[in-house]
């Protein structure tokens, strides 16, 4: 029974520095792989045995001090309205995606009971079977994220119509954020009713905008799921890519954890976000395709970087990508908690 | 006649702040597309009349302070021995790309003269058709942008190949970044000789670095273009995307200019790059799809944050997308002119 996670989101002392990867569970495991051969992410997803199967298999492999469970953050579209798919090999795409203020108000609410009951489901079962060996995380992608995907239809290299939607109409723009804000605070409430030990909210691409156009256009609706939530009682994990000059804010939204990618050194980004939360973050993922002496080298900098200070919780700077060795990611997850050890 | 660019570059007061585009000639005009229609992007950048005249239809059409030669970044890794082509609508694809120290042993030298004399003649013949009206810029890519190609294979989501080769084998990495660094060096050395009275060094995709990666695979090579271009009288401007954690690091190559994006508010970039240096951005390209008022907010908010200080070369932060409305470029040049206007 691990509680290093729970323990370092609240930023108490710890025995060792907890460590997890996000999309642990995912492509680069040959078991995962197996699962995924005979079914379709979404089909994954939807079905609680397989679901809690994968949320499973990292936490068997490796030394890791948290399970995520596994989903996608794009299952509150599907309920409101918008068909989502994966081709294969390609990232998702949404078929009908929503351009227009009409497109918007057309737009369904989401019941995470009745719509999202698997994913609820799947918490329950995964809570149960880790039965405390480690807690269990849930989440959701957050408001600019998700707007980005149902407004270009799919992954983005410019967000040319997210942000052409964002400033040429910006009360349609501020409807579909509020409605994607509420859908999210009542599907993470429920995930946390259901058994989630903890929530990260995944700000993936918001690192496309200026600070000031994340303050106007995001800003609000963060704060807005992190109020929701502040009662909950689990710590609340906010986590963006690229997002340097936006941690501040980041950090300002109710969180009680920031997560980093890479391009900002540890130190510098703990000190931006300020002592008062912890961190979470920050290896570059493509260092888990380096020889061990060379990872090694770059995760003791890491540890350094967080100076023994109580609140960090080891990660990469964004999930583990295909074609990962996955006992690179088993040597990382041993040496940060040998690195780190506390005498008792 | 305006020489209001080339001043802004070394600091010197001028009678408005000068404006240009990446990009400016570029599939958002349709006398380019016209162009296009007939000839694939190598060819246009290989026939010097075409260059020429893709190069000159901004400056016809909008009042921009300078004009940039039509080119492309990859043009140096042909004579190399790589093979370069350009899929219809998609982005560059390099057949054979290099991954190996043996791939990278075997690769060629620039000879600008007998290589690239193509992008030469075109500078030589767009100067003259410029006849003094607007300073004309040279450019390349920098070494780091243009191993991720040739590494890779084309564009790139992670690097993982390039960061994979840079990580495992450093000694191939430091060899393959030397060969670019020394044909850049040398191709941007032939552009001023051939007429160029700037020169930008695009380091478009070196945000996916973090600080200490930039600093030992990058940054030595960027310095030595710099260096090698220092005795040669005009300005060097710098540019990168992403880049705001390595601003203080790209600054100290050498250049005279940094170029910003718009993930950084334009006085803090400067600050960060320091006021010895002159800054060129930093308008989100994507500003150029919205309504006028919403445009004229966001360019007074850039003009404003630049505070009068001399040495600001207003530009967007990154190059002008397909499908921006050709009237929008237009609006912005007129703007940020009137706008900065000093009285004499």
């Amino acid at each position: 029974m691990s509680d290093r996670f729970l323990r370092a989101c609240r930023r108490e002392p710890v025995d060792c520095t907890p460590v997890w990867f996000m999309r642990q569970a995912g492509r680069y495991l040959p078991e995962y792989q197996e699962v995924r051969a005979g079914h379709g992410i979404l089909e994954v997803c939807k079905t609680p045995a397989l679901a809690v199967e994968v949320t499973l298999q990292p936490v068997r492999r490796f030394a890791v001090d948290a399970a995520i469970i596994f989903a996608d953050i794009l299952l509150p579209l599907e309920p409101m309205g918008l068909e989502v798919s994966f081709a294969a090999g390609e990232g998702p795409v949404i078929a009908n995606p929503v351009r227009t203020a009409a497109d918007i108000a057309a737009l369904g609410a989401v019941r995470p009971a009745d719509d999202l009951g698997f994913v609820l489901e799947s918490l329950a079962q995964a809570r149960s079977a880790l039965a405390g060996e480690v807690p269990l995380i849930g989440f959701a992608g957050a408001p600019f994220t998700l707007a980005s995907y149902a407004v270009e239809g799919g992954g983005s290299r410019n967000y040319i119509e997210t942000k052409r939607l964002m400033y040429t109409d910006p009360e349609a723009w501020h409807d579909l954020m509020g409605r994607l804000a509420d859908a999210v605070a009542a599907f993470l409430l429920a995930q946390v009713a259901a058994g989630a030990e903890a929530v990260q909210l995944f700000d993936s691409w918001v690192g496309a905008l200026s600070p000031d156009d994340y303050a106007e256009y995001a800003h609000p609706y963060t704060q807005r799921i992190f109020a929701a939530l502040a009662g909950c009682g689990v710590p609340r994990i906010h986590f963006g890519t690229g997002a340097t000059t936006l941690l501040p804010l980041m950090a300002d939204a109710g969180c009680d954890v920031v997560g980093l990618d890479w391009r900002v050194p540890l130190d510098e980004g703990w000190e931006s976000v300020g002592y008062k939360k912890a961190i979470q973050g920050n290896l570059d993922p493509v260092v888990l395709f380096a020889p061990e002496p060379e990872i090694e080298r770059r995760v003791l900098d890491v540890v350094k970087r967080a100076d023994g200070r109580p609140g960090h919780v080891f990660n990469l700077g964004h999930g583990v990508l295909p074609g990962t060795p996955p006992e690179a990611v088993g040597f990382v997850a041993d040496l940060v908690h040998r690195a780190t050890r506390r005498s008792p």
